[in-house]
């Protein structure tokens, strides 16, 4: 049985919260917050404690607070044996503890919204190899995608998911822009947009590529191109075609 | 009762014949390729031709045949009463028949891959509006989303669908490329481009964009510029960002 003790109570804390409660090897024995009425969610489940000083003993103190205040929380705890794991993606292993760990759900969060953990991976690092077990543990008690990522391994992966994800939902604003400009529902695209992304989770999207720039199809690029009124459109239809061909040379 | 006689026994005309056998309103009477052995997975369920001078009267043909064979393939039976509709996305509607009609699914189609039709929507045009009813009926008997498109929006959907299909898979791949480049497996990123996907289907793209770019965090941006080695990457981040910022100005 793993004691795990759980440090803030926003989205992410009571999303995790909910998850341990229906785990065999994980007991969440109690939660922190300084504020006494954002523990009121969690009394009729388990303790909780409005002062830092005042945390149990437990094997891992898992900290969902917002990044800013990540480390001084975590310097706080650091008098703890047991593993002080973080829950950001941004924010660096930490170096004040002797068993500092990282136990990042790489996931969005809202509030009111049920989260199914199974399919969220973990991102998983510690200042000590030791630990790594009981963390793996503890993730794999919820989620099937548990994974051993660097700090340095993170930066980059941050990086990637500005790409697969901001620069996409960028994508898909053009897409509807363009739809409401000439009267077409951009619910039109809807199935296309879930399968294209459903594909590339399946394949490697550089194997699935498909339209006019990776057929080098010139007559509909220049057909597009003169349909595009916005500016920076047009430049990034130009880019990314060019790209396209550039990659498959 | 609608009956339709089916033009093509390749993928589409595959899905949709398998789609119409269990609805109540549409009968296919006969499916048409000029290769018998095309027609054999057909034969048991009725009846078939080699033959376009051999096919029934029906109230809808709809040709599956490649985009550059649907308007001689519409001219051949051009002799025939009922509605000639071809199901090709970049084809004009024909003029070859006083009643000529797309019926369009937006969508890509695998040989072995099942189908659900109810989510994928078609794209309905028609040269005579007397015919729209029974066009319409067609669709909604086994999809869900119907809509009438003209042949000049459908020209916008296509371009419209290059940046949230071709361009988004192309984000997909930059990301993957970053992902190898620093050992990290690009499933971890899996969850978060399917709900990246869902999100902008139920929402407006541009409301719900995120990152470094619409907060204008220029620490990250400039961190992340420093970060790419590819010359094509960092300009498209550039380009991206900008834009997005110029975008929510």
């Amino acid at each position: 049985m793993i004691n795990m003790v759980l440090i803030g109570t926003g989205n992410v804390a009571t999303h995790l919260f909910h998850a341990f409660l229906t785990t065999e090897n994980v007991k969440v024995i109690q939660v922190y917050n300084h504020l006494e009425e954002s523990l009121l969610p969690f009394k009729k489940h388990t303790a909780t404690t409005t002062s830092l000083s005042q945390i149990k003993d437990a094997d891992v103190y898992v900290i969902c607070v917002k990044d800013d205040f990540v480390a001084e929380t975590a310097k706080k705890i650091s008098f703890k044996k047991g593993i002080i794991a973080h829950t950001s993606g941004s924010v660096e292993l930490l170096k004040s503890s002797a068993h500092s760990a990282v136990f990042y759900p790489l996931q969005t969060f809202s509030k009111n919204v049920e989260v199914d953990f199974k399919e969220i991976p973990f991102c998983l690092e510690t200042s000590n190899k030791g630990d790594n077990e009981l963390l793996e543990g503890l993730a794999k008690s919820i989620s099937n995608k548990v994974y051993f990522i660097s700090s340095a391994q993170r930066k980059k992966l941050h990086l990637a998911a500005v790409f697969a994800c901001n620069f996409v939902n960028y994508m898909y604003s053009i897409s509807e822009d363009i739809c409401k400009e000439n009267q077409v529902p951009f619910d039109v695209l809807s199935a296309l947009i879930k399968e294209t992304a459903k594909k590339a989770t399946l394949n490697s999207p550089k194997d699935v590529q498909t339209g006019p720039a990776v057929r080098k199809d010139q007559k509909t690029i220049q057909h597009h191109l003169d349909q595009i009124n916005n500016a920076d459109y047009k430049e990034i239809y130009k880019l990314l075609t060019q790209s396209i061909i550039n990659q498959h040379e």
